[in-house]
């Protein structure tokens, strides 16, 4: 079958020949409706070297945010009809800790001696026409659409599992919340903000474009820049937000977010930037909340798909046809993508 | 000033002339901006015997959902500016339990040893043209309409407070709401649940037109009589609903409800019609809860005036002179106001 | 191997021969070190009715309290080492549904076309030399001892999770909880109680030894009959119990608890005696709320034997070698047990 | 009346006679107890210039932890008895905001307009034989000391409000709580963990002998210096503390506290040595937050209380008379005082 191959760290990915896989004891195989591409997988094949932390050897299919229909289930495995449509869970744990018992795979206290952290990341993901999945990692679709659903799993699961954790900051009249950054994931952000609760929305990014859809959303839009913070206080009647969401985690933004909390506020780093920041008790506002988080569990994915199901969330997506794969991947580098590209194995 | 006042058990109220009241240490005189008329007011004047729970006994001016402009101040307050606009909390607890002491009154330690349940409950309320009432029963309504405003201080304070407590219940994508009973106060919890939650709205109630206004506002309704809890449980794919709020607490009402629980869901009676249930373990969803609830917090009140400043809670008000405010209670017995009748001092 | 085997229903079970199980994918086989006699056993052989709901069909071998070492693993399982013992979580479910993806197979939703509940129950349990289980279902004893342990798979986790779920009722200085039921799992809670929350625990029951050893574990003993809720009130300042537990589920149980609950309080009935009581309105504290719970989770279950190893909670128990595994039962259904049972099948 | 009182920035504090107070409107006279001699009064007198954010314009009384019995009651005030015994919560908001409706003054909105944050603190404090109090800032004590109660006011009630908020963190099995700094307040803490959770608690200090008391009340110590969190890592599974509070607040310690972090915990600072730390995603374990509080609520106080009455906080103290009273503060200077000084107007 065709794959997507990341065959060495610094190298761009293959569009080639890989065997079609067998669904393994505890596993099933998924014909792919839709996989994402996602800027972690060009971390994975361009940014990390070869022992770096987060790397990942290769070789391997690409893909770790991915859809499909049932084709085939390994041994040991009950309860699925061929051809039904399911979205896929992407991390992969051990499977008998803590954390795995409660479906929060990336979080996993045996991480550390795992062969991969998850479908298309150290194991064979989902840019093929095939892929193999753990049963356990798989939420039904029912009749909607599975391929704008693909990117779901990490673009709308990474902010729901972050805003779910931020609820009862938002919980009630009155409250606000602020979104920095306005790509994949912020634009999803500010869906699922408007959908589950009463907040305002602040949204904030450098391009006019992404504020301009974020403010089709519902969001009140702010520039960054010289003003920013007041003006996202102004907004709050001076007291701050109640919940913040920095998608970039850059130390400029991750700053402008601390400088706009209120008391009480939850601040939560998605992004991955690496940005650094000073905290002082003087400077934090009393019982505000600053912390990070990382992708989400498999019952959050169940409540994405919910929300997808309701038309609360409704991804930007480009459809690529397996030929235009790496096409997919050079617009992603490039910058010239609107929407998360899924590319689409069988048209 | 003239007055709307309660005089004898048993018997309409009267509109006449009583003293202008002068605001005591800790309190404050407002000029009336609205009062709204509540059944509670009919329990009060037409059902109670005298000596019975729950009776006042008179005489007193009635009105517990108050709002108006600050006219003077008694002795000890400070931090109020003349013609500014505040909304009432309504009940008045002894102010120094620790019930009172974070501001729920309703719930208040001492309340057997009080002479009165709160404005308008006992003491004098705010169908006049003045009312006094403790500085810390209000909150600032800015430059919001008040008269619209007044009958939030209990057809709104009472659906957010419940429905506050169940917003862990309704939390995340993919849950559902039942309202139960479309009256002044289940209206506006269509409203708020609509706001506040992503959640799936189902109404009900035996009136035609309510359950028409309830859809315009976003909810799915429902008919009342035969199928009414299965086509409930179809709505919500068989599971139930996570959070059910019954505005009439009739036992059809109450059972209607119960029997529509999902697992894990809170349901709320709010309505004091007295229906009586059975419970069992059998027949209870696993770790469903069942429960009361009764007015809310001065906290709660504030979080109700952000949403009605921000448009989030719609009353539906008919505003009456206080030459026609006895003709308001007229309506209202007769079941022929379509709004919450307020009653306007100053026009 | 040797095993107690349910061969027919309303019939005593059998000591006899079966063949030594294989793991099959995602399972692994364990050596029994401990299986503990409950009387959801007696049920099973004794009580049930063909057909009827919860009735499960033999033949099986029976043990649903196990703990074992790693003996063999089955395909697809990696990460055990044989020899290393393991506390075995009961219920299995689908594994793969919303419930089952955060470990909480109590409440599968595929519960309904599932042949069996749990291991022991619909499917060999433990009361062998050997049992075969899902590799999710294992936690980790490390170096405690695996015998006495056996039990707490369910005499603990049940009141566990129970209690869980109302730690927020009584967080905090000042409150009260209420153990009514001291047979086995109203003694673990007691101490589970004790251990977790600052709260006055006061327990209740008919047996005066069973009082006297809740106790000597910290709690404040009422007797049933005459006078029991008003001293548990006295007790309470008048306020009543901000969480009862109720191992019984008989209708006086249940009725005693809701008469002693504080507003706001959470009754908990875990007991499956069946009972059926009133709710209503005016005869329910404020916010009490009323509920039921079934079992626990797998991460529940990771908890509870911290605090096993912790020395907070420590059964009562009573070793029985394979060869006088009938008597226990025999013993159990006569009342003649002072402690849990266990089956120690390899001395 | 005799009293301690703050005549001068940055000087020592005179004993002296001063007009007994008359209770306004909503206050209410107390015959003093017990009033506590904190840090904080030596900031006041000693450290703060005049205009410095946090100092408060002389003269005024010193003392704010303070406790007593009604002497007199002023205006508006009822439900008091003449001789019954109270704590004080010291501080003091506008009394109608949204955060002093809830009985949260230390985070009233109006404060930078208010002439002071509390009783002793800008206004007239306990360290005299009388001192006027708002009716809503007491506590009854029942039978209880009232002398040995007074530093609970604020060496109980801000470790009770931290924790307070770090409970959902601590409950259930097998959780881990660091207490950084072992004075009055962490001595307190070490009693208040240990009563409400069943969390293993670990005590770090730089001194042995506050140390050998938090091992008496049940923590396991880790003295200061190199390999400290290696220890407190060690103690708990490599895993990291599920809440961490530090009332020393100076840099070194933040840091120990953020290094010996679980995933998912809370870190609260409460010392104010106006310490730096520095936060960034990957140094975070995931979801683990940071924060800090002041003080606590008028609500918290009851709780406090009622686990002072129950023998769970058992305050160290030392008695001094009116005459002493500068001795006292002499010896808090000097680090001279084992235990928290308590003068006692009325011998």
């Amino acid at each position: 079958m065709r794959a997507v191959v990341f065959e060495q760290y610094n190298t761009f990915p293959s569009l080639g020949e890989v065997e079609r896989p067998t669904p393994g004891p505890g596993e099933v195989l998924l014909k792919v409706a839709g996989a994402g591409a996602c800027h972690s997988d060009v971390a994975i094949y361009k940014e990390f070297q070869e022992g770096q932390p987060g790397s990942m050897p290769p070789s391997f299919v690409l893909g770790h945010e991915n859809s499909g229909w049932i084709e085939e289930v390994g041994p040991g495995v009950d309860g699925f009809t061929k051809g039904d449509a399911y979205l896929v869970y992407g991390p992969v744990g051990c499977g008998h800790c803590k954390m795995c018992s409660k479906g929060q795979d990336t979080y996993c206290e045996n991480a550390a001696t795992m062969p991969y952290l998850g479908i298309g990341l150290g194991r064979d993901g989902g840019m093929a026409e095939y892929v193999v999945v753990p049963a356990r990692n798989l939420v039904p679709l029912g009749d909607a659409d599975p391929v704008a659903a693909a990117p779901l799993s990490d673009a709308a699961l990474t902010p729901y599992h972050a805003i779910k954790n931020s609820l009862p900051n938002l919980a009630g009249g009155g409250r606000f919340a602020l979104v920095v950054g306005l790509g994949g994931l912020g634009q999803i952000a500010v869906q699922i903000l408007t959908a589950l609760t009463g907040a305002t929305v602040i949204a904030t990014d450098m391009k006019e474009d992404a504020m301009a859809r974020a403010a089709e959303r519902g969001a009140i839009t702010v520039p960054g820049g010289e003003g920013q913070v007041e003006r996202i206080r102004e907004i709050t009647g001076g007291r701050g937000v109640d919940a913040a969401f920095d998608f970039v985690g850059a130390t400029p933004t991750i700053k402008t977010a601390q400088a706009s909390m209120a008391q009480g506020g939850r601040l939560t780093v998605v992004g991955i930037a690496g940005g650094v920041t000073e905290w002082s008790f003087f400077t934090t506002p009393y019982e505000s909340t600053m912390t990070n988080t990382y992708w989400g569990t498999i019952e959050d994915l169940y409540d994405v798909v919910a929300m997808y199901r309701a038309g609360q969330i409704v991804p930007d997506i480009e459809r690529y046809a397996m030929d235009d794969a790496l096409e997919a991947y050079r617009k992603l580098e490039a910058g010239e993508l609107s929407g998360r590209a899924v590319v689409v194995p069988h048209a």
